[in-house]
């Protein structure tokens, strides 16, 4: 899978090259994941309008995929370049704006280029038709919202996270998170927080030993989303502090009696729900002033003014789905090249 | 690069394709790292014997490496398969043996096989090779312990991390993690800790815009070490719980005033130290009882006995240099070929 | 580099991930390369209706490419896919139509779907922004045709390539070739030839040593075109009965005193021009009537009617030409990767 | 697959990642095959000693592949790099020294070093592992001589092959062969031929559509071949001077009337036998005197003495028929994860 296109470019999408043929795809499979990603929803959201209707461009006929590269487009229907003019001489904090104008010499300024977050529309529509391969095989993932501004949900209910705009399994916490997310916009600043992601009927003997652990691919595939700092699986940082008689997870003859290790044992996946979440930084984007410095390396003051989100939350939820969708695709398609099967982890198509 | 080897066959090793030519390499700027792996160090580490001494036989020519494959065998002097007899019927808990037994449907069961951390010996000896590239530009990675059995580093004199066997920059804190191994150990016990690992040096420009960031590499390559279950960026988890004021490093003419970015900014090294921090879960082998089933399905309790390790730390910190080492070749050779002289990042060789 | 689309969908295309930045990029550079693989220039051609217009989607910024991924769509303005019903029952022999159904079991009948030729455009646009690379090296790619319908080239004068329709440097042999394709045309046949390409300017000491090899990645690239049945480089099958005192190309203070080898030695270019054949089969589609089956594997049979060519030649020397482009930049690259400025090979940017 | 190794080092290998695992592996499933590489079994071939006996380092338990990374390792046991001194200043023409002193500004001088064709022995080590794959499928790849020095053989009785040192499926050509080899060798000269491969038991569905087609891929793993300046499926070159009533292969109930296509239609295999013919040039060692220069650019002459083969014929039939063999399993594996059992293509394992 690759994806393109700038922030204020025409469109952005994707290209997903060996989708295994026959799976039933249309534009109704991805949107609803989309409208998830798409701005407004909630208050501490960009209020840029974006529609983000996709288009599938090539590898589908007659309402199923043919194997052959799907191509997915996602016009940019709001783009306003020139609302960027003012950053092209200088760098913002927090973003790669810097980075970028020193690897390439040369940057795209307009909205961030290339490294904006609208890039993770294309990967959440890619997402979707990872999704619909993996519907076929009874895998369901699902992002939800552990912490946000410091709040952290008490309790999962994973019902009620489709019940508040926070996507947070706790009712009570959404309903503060909502409070911080006020407070914070009102001060010109920003916040972070945790994303946790459970996929659920993962068949034991996905990941490949060594490099390509799940667990290896899973962390690449979140940290490669541009807010998102830290990745842990299972017990994660908490693992540090834990005994080996307390994070071992024993095996009974109906399963594991824990799940510490998040469903993945020596980066492959044991048949117990695999469980991930990420750290999501503060957006940079704030109109607090901050200091930088512009192309010609003089010191200046900078408010970022514009249609910016409070947090990459909830927004993000559903990109971190979608990683982890195309991330269980590709071993599911490994392990039957591999194993086929022998072992007892992938039933036949 | 690739690695090959079972815990106790006749050896494990690397092969190592597309080193530059002309780097200076031989057996003596690999030992040094090999030895710090080398168990027997410290109250922590298993007893195995292990000379682990590395052999090169292909791609080094009169001192200097050719650009063709390096082939790095280190032979397993003190394998001893049939004390591992007894596990040959059952899964240990916490260990790969159920899920690589899921996977393929046959298993290697003498030591882990090729699931062991023996394997590791053969990423330490290609990391070796790493170094010595990064050595010419000036890049250098060092890892230490941050936190063990939940005593954590003080403060970071990593002059100090030489002077005590637990690699730790705060002495009075490597005296206490001493104690707390030996209680652990007593116990028939284990556990784990957090690694620190910072590259100085490194030009910023190094890391690809959207999938292959320097972040989500260097996730990918320390979390596909067996024993590590969370890795972290800059200021990683604690992020979330900032403000985007306090997070956002502010750039000034001398450079950035802060660094919670972890010197990486969208995915592209900035200039500034690279900060990761790995989550080290506490060793699965431990000799108090466990619950766990053997290969028929039927519950057993098991005590690993054995010569096993306390804590992975502080061995597996010269495992992480190594990851990191490789991670920034492959990416500093990825922008020689992108960029050539064109970004202002990568200085000719 | 990915390429997409269907003959008959709305639209083909490649996406060009790893394209160097800061080179002038525009339609302009594209357009002439497009122009020349357009149908209706021949007597040999179809009568399709291709304007085959490139957009230019993302990737380029203020007239320069950006680093970041270069999405190229051309619209397929003269799609019929009705035309094609006839054809979604039975297979044509000589086309895929038999093997795409036993690969996936599901199949895109509208003018032989991604198999069509029409993804060859896909290739040009991308082989126009390799040429765009290249062209700041110093480095041209030229093919042009041999032979067609057994009619050879006596001679070799290049700039005659250009003043006739067949690309061929031999003008009295292009009128033969005229003749030919109108007897072929006449009688609802096709025919093949041979394209040479040769490429100028290619420094020493590109391609890897063992399965990278310059000539193996050729030979992929150019046999990865439809059409074609082999490759050759340099003598080629003539070398298989030349002695080897005759086949050695002498070396002397000047330079290879002849070029058998066709510019490569053990795989890496030796700074001799880079010459390479390819064998193009007869177009498959012809209305004189075949034996074939429907897709119950009932015997039928076929005269395929419709806007085809009698001969790939002469649309498909720019095809080749645009994937030696591809194939030099691509270990350009790589060369500035391993070698920087080690070797003679490659000066800096 | 990655091999190692410079023909006047330690030792040459592979390292095989991926294999299936519960393949029935030992030394004696490789053996045979290197046993017809060695040298010395015919008047065309060099006569170092070699005894060639490959080692299993990792990877095979208990006698079946346990589906992680093998290493094969076959040690140098006749090395005499000093021989090669007198070469360590100069060029020999027709070899890589040259390109590779360009590349990398470096150079194993002993026997050619990585571009030895010593190197082969990995690859045919490797190629050994893919046919124990492919056995358990029916698939079976049989390489033999078409042409030598200019002789042909007549007929294709492909038991005969077997009974005569060169590989030759007609008997009375390889008396011919026999005689033009001595002739050839008491001159001092060295001589090329074709060697044409066949698969057969291939089934349909194997090969990707656009650029990693099965011809492409044959093409490429055939070139790469040190001594292979050509390639051409099914009728190949021929294909150029026929009709397309003449080159399409009729399909009937029964199967394809013809096989021009060589087993291969739009990149994809179609059941029947895939056909492949390989140029190879005459050996460049030479005893004649040949111009040259040394590393400082001046003039010089050369005869290459030592233990040469006349022609790369018949020792490099068992190298393409690995590189066949290696092609086709990646394909299967690849076809297994791509459409699973649903093509008609690829049956369960």
């Amino acid at each position: 899978m690759t994806t393109w296109g700038e922030s204020h470019g025409p469109a952005v999408g994707a290209v997903i090259d060996g989708c295994p043929p026959a799976i039933p795809l249309g534009t109704e499979h991805i949107q609803d994941m989309l409208d998830r990603r798409r701005p407004g929803t909630t208050t501490a959201s960009t209020r840029r309008k974006e529609t983000d209707r996709v288009r599938i461009l090539s590898g589908v006929f007659e309402g199923k995929t043919t194997g052959t590269p799907i191509l997915l487009v996602i016009d940019n229907e709001d783009a306003r370049p020139e609302a960027y003019a003012a950053y092209a001489w200088l760098f913002r904090p927090g973003h790669g704006d810097i980075t970028y104008a020193e690897k390439y010499g040369i940057r795209d300024w307009r909205g961030g280029g290339r490294a904006s977050a609208r890039e993770t529309a294309a990967r959440v529509a890619a997402g979707a038709v990872a999704r619909a391969v993996l519907a076929g095989k009874g895998i369901a993932v699902r992002a939800y919202t552990l912490e946000l501004g410091g709040i952290r949900a008490g309790r999962k209910h994973l019902a009620d996270a489709d019940q508040n705009p926070y996507g947070c399994p706790d009712a009570e916490a959404a309903r503060q998170m909502e409070d911080r997310v006020q407070q914070v916009r009102s001060q010109g600043d920003s916040i972070g927080g945790i994303v946790e992601v459970e996929a659920t009927g993962v068949p034991a003997g996905l990941g490949e030993p060594v490099f390509d652990k799940l667990d290896a691919e899973l962390a690449k595939a979140l940290m490669s989303i541009g807010a998102v700092k830290g990745v842990e699986i299972g017990s994660g940082f908490e693992a540090a502090r834990m005994l080996g008689s307390q994070n071992n997870d024993p095996i009974t003859p109906e399963g594991f009696a824990t799940n510490h290790a998040g469903g993945i044992l020596a980066g492959i996946s044991s048949g117990a729900p695999v469980v991930v979440r990420v750290a999501v930084k503060p957006i940079p984007s704030i109109s607090i002033l901050q200091k930088t410095i512009d192309t010609e390396g003089r010191p200046v003051s900078l408010s970022v003014k514009g249609r910016h989100d409070v947090a990459a939350i909830p927004r993000i939820n559903v990109v971190c789905e979608a990683m982890v969708n195309m991330v269980l695709v590709d071993f599911l398609l490994r392990q039957r090249a591999i194993a086929g099967g022998q072992g007892s982890a992938i039933p036949g198509p």
